[in-house]
């Protein structure tokens, strides 16, 4: 798994198996693996248009190579024998998203790329790999996203909770699993940013890749009026099933809300608040009382995101990570996307359609 | 299949069937289906690097439509049901190739690719869809071109004539059969430019498509100083196995070869003696005298330029038209990729290393 965030590529190997006729699986190895920084600025200057054809090209199998050799080294560290992983699933790096149709030359045409050739680390593992999990859905009409949904129902749902599961990466996103839930019943969309535009602050005033545990929010303003604005954004407004990325929350977001008029310190606290908030208004806008919400990416880190969040939700709402449950929630991106590759080698769908408004489910990947 | 002279799609529906130990198709349909105009147009852009990140994934998926609805006229046309066929072999648009390893982002990185997603076409058609066949091969060190010559070895080669088969699309290429040849005895490669050139020429200069049968070109006077610099590439002088596309012989390289200060007549006669004579140089440095030379492509339309290839070629050299022996000679790159479709069906290896340079054979394709 490569998210938004580029903060690298997380790797799970996980072993599933049925108990009692529900699946299971056990997580054996993981890691993390940061992106070289000449790789991590060329996907940025893709994404942000600064980009030839031949870059994108050779971006492709750079990226493959580099997925390849995180297995490769994760296997040899913890002694897992490559041969003895039957398949591999890779999300592949996201470099643009675009699920509803648009006029492009006399056609109307939605779609989505990620980058890293799944031929080129079939080559490079020997392995059967399996990638590009969000493009049938997109073919079908839907928002190609997000895929994690059918991960939290087999194994998070419950009986008797009405449970949120919260992902906070660079975009934070909700699965919506009432109790006893089938999986016509999930809801799962895109809420707002996660770590993307702290991200983004971070580097460009105090040149860090993130403001670590919010320390330097915590010093900072709230500005009600940027808030506000931030708040007021369609995208937030807007009904679901909905997903977002860095074609909407990047630099040019951020100059275009005049972000940068104000003391850096404030502008992170009001991000801090705007991720917030935005999480807020969309679990009191589901169609049941939540009891619990599980938590995991890289914003449950951040203590003082954690205790915004905290502070503004219905106290009656239990906030516990993910990990509570037996899913490490660094992990659990990754852990997705095996399974999701798990799906495909079992001829089952892995879209919700109540999540992603596409027309039917459909196996997703190719390989 | 779509190839480096844009022209648009080519769509052979193909029956395989082994008989007496030999496999053998039928062309059950056949169609040329142009480009719509705003297409060829972007995918130009997008080649001449005008392009940006959002064009390249709405491309992707709008080539897909394309290729989809390409076959979909044809069945109706042909009153082919389209659930009959059991796979679909896509070869995609090249934008990039790349086979040559290079420094990118601290690595080294050798590339192809082709636009136009696999995943959009599966579920537009409902039908396996094997796409993706040169990176494979790229990635296990080969150039990822040619891949007719496993075709050309399975359909047309003899036990007592040594044959070469030329395709004139936009790139020429050759496939060297001695007599009795095995695989590990093919050599395939391309030799130089076959249409993209004079095409260019043609547009620019009298804006035409294509200079029908060479009439402009017979017009004109051979500039023999310029045909020289042209047979002085490194491209045309060096070893094989070697493969280009338009990423060499754009309008770029005729501007850099100064071939605007010649008057266009003058022009398209001398590139088209330069595709014959980069045809003749490559034909003749083959390790054995050549016997029969099958001619496929657009290029063995034009009547000009295979009067200068016959007349160049010694005259013991039988040259005749794919047709000549049930292989209808514009379909023959659509059907080669149905028949690599075929392989990756039946996990047979579809490359063959002493054409391509790689590493070893490997089953082509993702689906």
């Amino acid at each position: 798994m490569s998210g938004t965030s580029l903060d690298g590529i997380d790797v799970a190997i996980c072993d599933f198996y049925p108990i009692n006729g529900r699946l299971r699986f056990e997580l054996l190895a993981y890691d993390e693996v940061p992106y070289p920084s000449k790789i991590k600025n060329k996907i940025q200057d893709v994404i942000n248009n600064k980009v030839t054809i031949k870059d994108i090209s050779q971006l492709n199998f750079a990226l493959a190579e580099l997925y390849s050799n995180a297995l490769i080294q994760l296997c040899e560290k913890k002694s897992v024998s490559l041969k003895s992983i039957n398949s591999v699933g890779v999300h592949g790096q996201t470099v643009w998203h675009n699920p509803e149709e648009e006029y492009f030359c006399g056609m109307n045409v939605a779609s989505t790329l990620q980058l890293g050739s799944i031929s080129a680390m079939k080559e490079k593992l020997g392995i059967n790999v399996i990638g590009d999990f969000r493009s049938a859905d997109v073919a079908l009409g839907g928002q190609g996203a997000p895929l994690v949904p059918i991960f939290d129902w087999e194994f998070i749902r419950s009986e008797n909770e009405n449970i949120a599961c919260v992902n906070i990466g660079g975009i934070s996103n909700i699965t919506y699993l009432p109790q006893n839930c089938r999986i016509a019943d999930i809801l799962g969309f895109d809420c707002g940013p996660g770590n993307v535009l702290l991200d983004l602050s971070a580097k460009k005033y105090f040149d860090k890749s993130c403001d670590f545990n919010g320390d330097i929010a915590k010093t900072g303003n709230l500005i009600y009026e940027l808030l506000e604005k931030l708040m007021g954004l369609p995208f937030i407004k807007c009904d679901i099933p909905k997903s977002t990325g860095r074609e909407l929350f990047n630099e040019q977001f951020l100059s275009e809300m005049q972000i940068h008029n104000y003391p850096p310190e404030d502008q992170l606290r009001t991000l801090t608040e705007f991720t917030a908030a935005a999480l807020y208004k969309h679990i009191i806008e589901l169609p049941s009382h939540i009891d619990k919400i599980y938590i995991s990416g890289g914003g449950s880190k951040n203590s003082f995101l954690m205790e915004r969040i905290r502070s503004i939700l219905p106290q009656r709402i239990k906030i516990t990570d993910t990990s509570a449950i037996g899913i490490n929630s660094d992990a659990k991106e990754a852990i997705c996307f095996s399974y999701l590759a798990y799906l495909h080698n079992q001829n089952l769908p892995g879209n919700v359609p109540s999540v992603t408004g596409s027309d039917k489910r459909a196996i997703l990947g190719i390989s």
